[in-house]
């Protein structure tokens, strides 16, 4: 039974409805997006706010509590991770902003980058004592790390973290291949990360722009989880002909776990894996 | 005729006399570690400065004109890169101060890490546009980037800006392995990026710490040059009881070179594959 983790991302830091009108950037947008992908089938959601104004990224934990409210009216059990991404902010107060969130407005999981690194544009500053203090907090609140992987060296980080009883298993990761400084969309570059992972680790695999569809497919056949959405890709044909909505990107995936015999995993079946409550995150009985 | 390339680096930033005696600071410690060096045998010299009150790391170029002065008299031939690193200054003006310098205190080259990254205590900032810049001053000045990769996405940047025509074969890289976020001293992560590489780039390979020697001694085995040095490690023995001089790492060196059948590339080969001249950087004649 090695069931089908789908991690979506409807949103991210990048694309602008200028780029794409079918990117969900409003509270409301998102919302309903995530509620079309539960009806599709996720396992969980990775959430990035915007400004509602400007459409900017946001780090706080008001529009962050307006996104997971509307979530969870339809989808109490969806695991619902909170970007605490380095790319815009840079302070630990405000990259934790969203952490302080309590009761049912609290994610289940927050991200956490293992290196500092370059996308293709601009340096995302993820300097050791972040990364630990931003774990840190997420220890105390009973949130769970969603661990960022850009480049083989980063999986070795997380090695350190749990060395150093910073982060525990059971443990999840995002592999993310193809950004132009990182890891590559190529068998050498995830054979060598997967090589080097926790046997246990349960992981996601996704590949920026035209490289999505490759690197979940590839994740699909085998055996691993995929991260897919409108963050990481926005076009729905490598030719870049016709731009892809979240629905369709989701369709597709389904489309390819059920010709391989993959059925997706349910939140309720990765909280259980993850030792994740709902609501209220990991050791929710324990610490909160 | 493969012959060995030995990329030395007395100094780095990180150590201190606290840490070891042997350590060159001031610039006549350095100018004398150099030329001890050379008579030992050595390709080319990696140069960081130090303040000489405080014995911290200095971008200045009146510094660095004092140690490229004092070795250029002893030893006119000997490649020498300038450090332009990013870990403590990150301003194009600073970072890339020595390449202003002229005439024969002209650095040959200038050290160019390929994105940003994180050391085991602290980020390096490298941002693209950064990296990018300091590729055109060099290029402006004839003088030829030492390409510093510390994990595999690294070399794909690398192959971008050769594409982009930033930067242009031949191609030297130094590789680093052992830090804590990046890529591991163990011959899967080698072999990756290996791989990756350019087939006539030329090659020093370094390991942190520890992993000095294995790395030094497999760059050996398998036919690439080596980086070697007190910057990357302080230790004689695996154990640390005994703390290394410069010398002794470069004599041991040597010893490992000549039971491989391996003579040391000469200052002047190596500026032959990498189209340089005594004390002009590449395209001397032509940009001069």
């Amino acid at each position: 039974m090695n069931k089908l983790i789908i991690n979506f991302t409807p949103t991210g830091m990048i694309p602008t409805k200028d780029m794409t009108p079918h990117v969900p950037i409003t509270v409301n947008e998102i919302v309903e997006d995530v509620h079309k992908a539960y009806e599709i089938g996720i396992t969980m959601v990775h959430i990035h706010a915007r400004n509602a104004d400007t459409g900017h990224p946001t780090y706080k934990k008001e529009v962050y509590a307006d996104i997971i409210s509307g979530i969870r009216n339809y989808a109490p059990d969806l695991v619902i991770c909170a970007s605490l991404s380095g790319r815009n902010f840079n302070t630990l107060d405000k990259r934790s902003d969203v952490l302080h969130l309590k009761g049912n407005l609290k994610p289940d999981m927050g991200s956490l980058t293992l290196s500092s690194l370059n996308f293709n544009k601009v340096a995302s500053m993820n300097a050791p004592d972040m990364i630990e203090n931003l774990a840190k907090v997420m220890k105390d609140k009973g949130i769970v790390p969603e661990l960022e992987v850009f480049d083989v060296g980063m999986i070795n980080f997380g090695k350190y973290l749990v060395k150093k009883k910073i982060i525990k298993p059971p443990l999840y990761y995002n592999l993310l291949f193809g950004n132009i400084a990182c890891a590559q969309t190529n068998l050498l570059h995830t054979g060598v990360m997967l090589n080097d992972l926790q046997e246990d680790a349960m992981v996601s695999i996704a590949g920026i722009g035209n490289g999505q569809l490759m690197m979940n497919s590839l994740a699909i056949a085998i055996g691993k989880g995929v991260r897919v959405g409108l963050e990481d890709n926005i076009w729905y044909d490598k030719e870049r002909t016709r731009l892809a909505t979240n629905s369709e990107l989701l369709e597709r995936i389904h489309i390819i776990a059920k010709a391989n015999n993959r059925p997706i995993m349910t939140p309720s079946e990765f909280r259980m894996q993850m030792m994740m409550e709902p609501g209220n995150g990991r050791y929710g009985r324990i610490y909160n």
